[in-house]
Parts: structure tokens; C-alpha cells; sequence
């Protein structure tokens, strides 16, 4: 079996384990790192740009997701899938799926995007719920782990030297937020706590603020899901469906853009969500070794 | 938007429920049931062959399993897609898959096979457990529920009038079962137990038989499951994904055999396992909604 040539775009905390993964993948190899700066891991193929690394079946954009959109096509355009783990949800997904899928269309290459655990994985798991018990109500809690989106926003106020925000469920799809602050000297706490509260990112949830001299010490990268569903099948009530997930976060984030990038060649030129992909296309085996040995 | 007309084959505890499964779907309408002797529910259409019952787009096979590979491919030749929910896995699930896929192509038609919840979904979760973290051991452990194929089998013993086989998780992939029996008058219970618990049926997991007056009073259809995983994504070990389910079973068979038939409607011609449809196509709204309100 010839083996797939996948690059790596950026190498952050999902960079890295993106080369783990491909790294173990039995019908892949790694093409290289692509980065914006030369440098990075001394036993790696590390490059600047898609051409030094010769042929390339498909890519991984392992960078910020506000990066995305304009990423993905550029590597598109000289006929190389990609993937993205874009977390966004609803309309502003289905609006980078019209918009990469014209790119996707026209280059005859196939772009999958909001391919992490959620969206992703969790989306699937929430349609076969929905699937099976369409009556009913589901609910995603997530946690207790980081989120980087609320980190991010915590950390970027004047006066914060570093944040991490844990995502907290509180069940039945309510979450609350424990947001850990290292501050600027001089800078009050009572003030940045007060306007960690009333940003946007944690207006609407419960948020407590706690001062710490070092983050490092308490930096996760561990996460977990609980999706769960009380329907009717026809006529039957009381379907109960529950699903748990303890992960560590970029590993799995990784290991499930490696699988949406397998599927990727497979598929026919367009833009997809991972619902939209046979979940049999995510295993390296063939559809048939598949079936014989899982179904 | 114009709806799918659906029939069901069969009236059984499943055919019941995918009359109500279809009744309640948004996109589909009954066309009706067939069955092999007229008569049978008075407020539904009832007919002996496909032709009474106009144009159909797709039939739910819900008859005794051994006759889903004769039957199938009668409905396809008629340019009727066919769903059926037979409970068969590896070898034995790739060689019908492979019989009803050459009837279909020829024919132009879809036929989904497998697609109960295991086979079907539980095989799509397992599939999802092993793309998000590939290195690592799966289990599922079904019950406690009825076994069909079990009661069958222990209510075949000559000298039993009626059995009821419970399969009863001991975890990590193993079960043992509880076997139900209703004596025929003057039979010896110690040779019928003895008789169950060498059954090829039986023989390989720990079996009790217990004598009863009357199986009717025990009589259930619930069952649950419990998919779990312990596994690694890339470097990170400790990955911790769990599935649990507990479902009235026909119920749950007839609905996700009612997903299936909406699926196999946007499908090329030929024969599928559930885990080669793309899950968004299991909801009776289009792929931008469920975008828009699910992902």
C-alpha cells in the first residue's frame, strides 16, 4: 500500500501531537512541519513553505483558528486537501463550509473542517443519538478542563501577566468557569477580577477569579465530554443514551484531524463536516477489513 | 417538500414500532405493511405484495433474519430500496453485504443491511472510539436484555414450550445467561437444563436455566449496552471513552432502521453496512440544518 504524505501546518500543542499521530499511523507518512519561522524539532523535516516538502496529499492547519479561512485555500490551490479542528458551530460553520467548499470545488480538492472532538466527534455522537430517539432532549456538559478560547480572552486583559480559564459543568448543558490569573506588578485584583466577569466570554456563566503567583502549576491539557439523551424510539420512551469522554485535548484533537484527513481521500471535491464523512473512511483499513473485523 | 413513502415487511414487535417510527417521521409517510396473510391492523393499509401499495421508495425488512437474503433482493428488482436490521458481524455481514450489493447495483437501488443499533450504531461508535484514539482495547457488553437468537434457540429443545434467554454483562467483553424455560407437561428439568447449557448457543458462556409457570409474566424488551475504551491518541495515553444505552430494543431496531431508509435515498446504487452512510443524512432535515442547529 502506497502510504499518504501529510504535512503538519504550525506546531503548537496539536502540531506536535499531529506528528505523534501521523508518525503511528500505518498508511501515512510525514511529509514534514510547515512554520512560519525556520526552526523548530532537529528531527523533523521542518520548511517555510508546501514546496519544499515535495508531494503532499494533505495538510493539517494546526494554527489559530481566525487563521483558517485564509489558510485553507492556499494550500487547496495547489492541490492539497486540508483539515481543519475550526471551532465554531452552527451558522458561522456552515459559512466557512460554503467558502472553503467553492475553493474546494474549483481546485478539485477536498477541505474538512471543524474536524476536532467538538465540533467533530461529539456531532456525530449527538445525530446518532437523535437518530435513534428523535424525540427528546440532549445535553453536552463539558469538563472539567481548559478551555483555550477563554483562556485566551482572560489573558489578553491589561494588568493579566497569564490566564487559564477551566470549564466547569454544572450538568445538563450549564457550565461555570474557574479562571486562574498571574497579574502584572501593582495591578489590583479586585478590578481585573470584576472585569474578567463582565467580558463577553464570561458574562453569561457563573465565574470565579483566583490569584496565583505561578499558572505553570496548574496548567491541564486534559478535558472531558458527557453527552447525554433521554428520547422516544415510535412509541417507546425512556431511551436513555450517554456518552463519556476523559481525553487529553490536543492528542485527541490531533489523532481525530489525522482520521478526517485519511477520509479526506476519499472523498469527492468539496468542503465537509466529519458528519458528512462514512465514519468506516476514518480506520486506515480498508472498508472490507473494517466490516470483518469491527462491525 | 415531498414526502418518502415507506412500507414495512412484516409485523412483528419491530414492524409495529417502524409503523410508529414512520407515522412520527417528518419526511416520510406509510405506504403500508406486507405481510404474507392479509389481515392485521384494521387503521393501517395491509397488503400481500408491493404492487397494492403504489409507488414505494424503500422497505424496512422486518422479518426473521435467515429470510432477509431471499427477500431483498425481490424489493430491488422492483426499484425499491430495502433496509434491513439482520444481526450478523464480520465474515458472515461482508459476504451478504457483497450478495445484496451486486442485486442493487444492478437494479440501481440502495440497500442498507445491518442496521440495528449492533450491528449498526454501536459498530459506528466503536468505529469513532478507535479513529479518536487507534492504540488500545474496546468492550462491549450488552444487557441485561433479551437475546432473541437465544430464546430461539433454547425454545427449539424439544420437551420446552416457551424460553426466554437474558444476556447479563460480566464486563470486559464477557456475559453469562439466564435461560427461562416453560416445561411441556412431563419433561425432566435436569436433562433440558443440561441439554440448554450444551447448546452450541450456550455452551461458551456460564448458563443458568430456571423452570417457570408462566415466561409471559417475564417477558421483556428492554437492553442496554456499554461500549467502553481504553486507548491512546498519538503520546497520550489514559484516552477514556464510554457509550452506554439502555432502549426498549424493537423499538430502537425500527427507528434506526426508519434513519437508514431516509439515508439510503441519497445514496450511489449498491449495498452498505451503516457505518459507510454519512451520519448527517440519518435526520430527516437537510445537511445545512442540521449544521445550523446539531454540529
Amino acid at each position: 500500500m502506497k502510504k499518504s504524505r501529510i504535512g503538519v501546518i504550525g506546531y503548537g500543542n496539536v502540531g506536535r501531537e499531529a506528528v505523534a499521530a501521523i508518525e503511528r499511523a500505518p498508511d501515512m507518512e510525514l511529509a514534514g512541519v510547515i512554520r512560519r519561522s525556520r526552526g523548530g524539532p532537529a528531527d523533523l523535516p521542518v520548511a517555510t513553505g508546501a514546496e519544499e516538502l515535495g508531494q503532499l496529499d494533505a495538510v493539517l492547519l494546526t494554527i489559530p483558528s481566525p487563521l483558517i479561512p485564509e489558510t485553507a485555500p492556499l494550500y487547496l490551490q495547489k492541490g492539497i486537501n486540508t483539515v481543519d479542528g475550526y471551532d465554531i458551530h452552527g451558522a458561522a460553520m456552515l459559512r466557512l463550509r460554503e467558502t472553503l467548499g467553492a475553493h474546494a470545488r474549483e481546485c478539485g480538492q477536498v477541505a474538512i473542517t471543524g474536524a476536532g472532538w467538538d465540533p467533530g466527534t461529539d456531532s456525530i455522537f449527538r445525530i446518532l443519538f437523535a437518530a435513534i430517539a428523535p424525540v427528546g432532549i440532549t445535553y453536552t456538559d463539558f469538563g472539567p478542563g481548559m478551555s483555550m478560547g477563554h483562556s485566551a480572552a482572560a489573558g489578553a486583559i491589561p494588568g493579566v501577566r497569564r490566564a487559564l480559564s477551566l470549564t466547569l459543568p454544572l450538568g445538563y448543558g450549564e457550565h461555570r468557569r474557574h479562571v486562574y490569573v498571574e497579574l502584572e506588578k501593582g495591578i489590583g485584583f479586585a478590578a481585573i477580577a470584576e472585569r474578567i466577569r463582565e467580558d463577553p466570554y464570561f458574562k453569561n456563566d457563573p465565574t470565579m477569579v483566583i490569584e496565583v503567583e505561578d499558572l505553570a502549576q496548574l496548567k491541564v491539557t486534559s478535558h472531558g465530554v458527557r453527552i447525554s439523551r433521554t428520547g422516544s424510539s415510535g412509541t417507546a420512551q425512556n431511551q436513555l443514551l450517554e456518552l463519556k469522554m476523559k481525553l487529553t485535548n490536543p492528542a485527541a484533537t490531533a489523532q481525530i484531524m489525522v482520521a478526517a484527513a485519511r477520509a479526506s481521500l476519499r472523498l469527492k471535491p468539496g468542503c465537509y463536516v466529519l458528519s458528512e464523512v462514512p465514519p468506516i473512511d476514518l480506520l486506515p483499513s480498508s472498508r472490507e477489513a473494517v466490516i470483518k473485523e469491527m462491525i
